[in-house]
């Protein structure tokens, strides 16, 4: 158990002797280059798997340059939504024979601080961030964006070192970049257009942080959707928080005590709905009894029981698979063009029992 | 944004050239080597620093052999379980100056098949699993297990490899390696005997993998306190199943038919029990009124309203970082003996709505 006297494992060079080649044919035929005769990689495979010969991923990337791993950059590891979307790109990533690091922005967020992209907070970005220097000290072929911020620094920085990358649920505006997202805005207004239909007039609604392309393109299809329908969206049953299960609790208590109460609350994503419906238990309210509640994304504990949750699905797996391939394309130079290629998802809303019409003393 | 033509940054020797020494003394500085004067350093980092140089982890680890990084091994990412665990071992990780790879088994679980640790059965899941390539090729130290089972051969190839690794949660029988686990017998036992004291007779369980030292230990903590108690767990009202939600909750549909029903559901974790809740909504029951729950792990989800979930805390970020913390000095030879320590965490009730007496009517 100590990594100190590891023993020594069989190299490339006496998989070299035993197949009667040279060394660097031996690296060749690992890294499939095609100028290698079939008969002599056959030879060289065959002494390698004869001397159980485990390749260095160390001296392999050397030779060519590629690490063939892709980082996924997620903030909140506690959010369940991140779960699943890390396991099918994961997946997606070993099919494609990647392997996949997991980084966290923890100490220092990138961005944020409002300098919008000037090429001095990138160069403050770039000081501090721990996270950064993983990103392009070689280690990684590509990244996987999943948290970006519209005013993030981050994927202009690796926009301006020519590392690979794609924007996955959530984009940054002014970076062209491959992304994978579901089209939010059209999602937002499909169920804000059924809770219209149902009868509903007071609508309120828990919007997500502005500074996301989420958050922001959600808000746009609430508010356009009531618009249309000839109704209003008093900003005292509005609020703005994270997309986190504490927001949603804490944005509902004092939804609740408005005087009228919204009938229906539009929360910006599943999480915040099971939150803002776990505040309704607290009051003593019922869901949809007293107050409809409608999520966004159709996590499984959407489906629980306990919610049946109303909520718009979006398909998680298929964007995220779509990310993988959008960036390997990237990585492996399979593009002819240099310019974005945005996968737009369609949504779909899914309909549960946190929706009903409004009670008639309501 | 096309890898193939990612430009060259700047080298060790541009860094040597700069701060007037040879590439040999910048990369003894970049590995800490206590033999360069400390004037020395000082220039080689001055010059690192003025020209933004970002040293190549690949150089790097060909010089040290050594990755700075640790391998996490798990099954199931979308268990609300693991999320808990891996931010915290990322944490302790990123303060030790390493990095965390996420693995997963998706393809060949290892082991599981009965042959208990036979050297025939190792030498199979060294040929067919991809994960086991990845662990053994020198790209990382160290490996963090979190989801072992009990006949697993990982473990012991591990082992047989000197790869350094550590069970966190869970462990196996007859290696010996580091654990940080909670006392898991004692912990089940301390929730059955609060459901004794409340006065339930008719006690049901839903038990986990007995091929998992967690399964196992829980079951015998039940047994023993049931039995101290001068009790009976009749086998018609006892179920094993794997820690998911869906497990828990076709397990408790099951013991809701069986008459005379059980007053309360010793659950083997928390998301076991949230499947049995929500199975009790959906047969109109309702939790404690009908039938108490019970869970393990004290998720963040045992918490909300809707549950109120009694269970058994176990303190997963401490047991996380201690993890790391027995890994790394394992990887960096601090530690004398090759004896295994084994970290022992205290399990503590968390007493919520859902254990309640029995009803007087059941």
């Amino acid at each position: 158990m100590d990594g100190a006297s590891r023993p020594e494992s069989v190299t490339s060079h006496d998989v070299a002797r035993a197949a009667g080649v040279s060394q660097s044919t031996v690296s060749r035929v690992l890294r499939n280059d095609r100028r290698v005769a079939a008969s002599t990689r056959e030879r060289v495979l065959s002494a390698a798997s004869a001397l159980h010969y485990v390749p260095s991923e160390v001296g392999r990337s050397l030779v060519t340059r590629s690490t063939r791993t892709i980082a996924i950059v997620v903030t909140d590891l506690g959010n369940a939504f991140y779960p699943h979307l890390i396991a099918p790109l994961h997946d997606e990533a070993s099919v494609q024979n990647y392997r996949t690091v997991l980084l966290t922005e923890t100490v220092e967020p990138l961005g944020g601080d409002g300098d919008l992209g000037s090429a001095e907070a990138e160069a403050r970005a770039e000081e501090i961030s721990p996270l950064l220097d993983r990103l392009l000290n070689r280690s990684t072929d590509g990244v996987v964006l999943t948290t970006s911020r519209l005013d993030g620094t981050l994927p202009r920085v690796l926009a301006r070192r020519s590392m690979p990358f794609v924007f996955l649920t959530r984009f940054v505006e002014g970076v062209a970049a491959d992304s994978a997202v579901v089209d939010n805005s059209l999602g937002a207004s499909l169920a804000t257009g059924e809770a219209v239909r149902l009868g509903h007039v007071r609508i309120g609604a828990i919007f997500g942080p502005p500074d996301t392309s989420t958050g922001r393109d959600r808000e746009r299809g609430v508010r356009a959707a009531v618009t249309a329908a000839g109704l209003e969206l008093p900003d005292a049953v509005v609020r703005h928080g994270n997309f986190t299960f504490e927001a949603g609790h804490q944005a509902m208590v004092e939804l609740m005590a408005q005087r009228p109460r919204p009938t229906v609350v539009l929360c910006s994503n599943d999480i915040v709905a099971i939150g803002a419906f776990n505040a309704t238990a607290a009051l003593g309210l019922s869901v949809p009894g007293d107050v409809s509640l409608v999520g966004f994304d159709d996590l499984p504990m959407a489906a629980w029981e306990v919610f049946g949750l109303t909520t718009v699905h979006q398909p998680m797996e298929a964007m995220a698979r779509a990310a993988v391939e959008l960036l390997i394309e990237r990585i492996e130079g399979r593009v002819d063009s240099d310019a974005a290629r945005q996968m737009v998802f369609e949504p779909r809303l899914v309909v549960r029992r946190s929706l009903a019409p409004p009670a008639t003393g309501a």
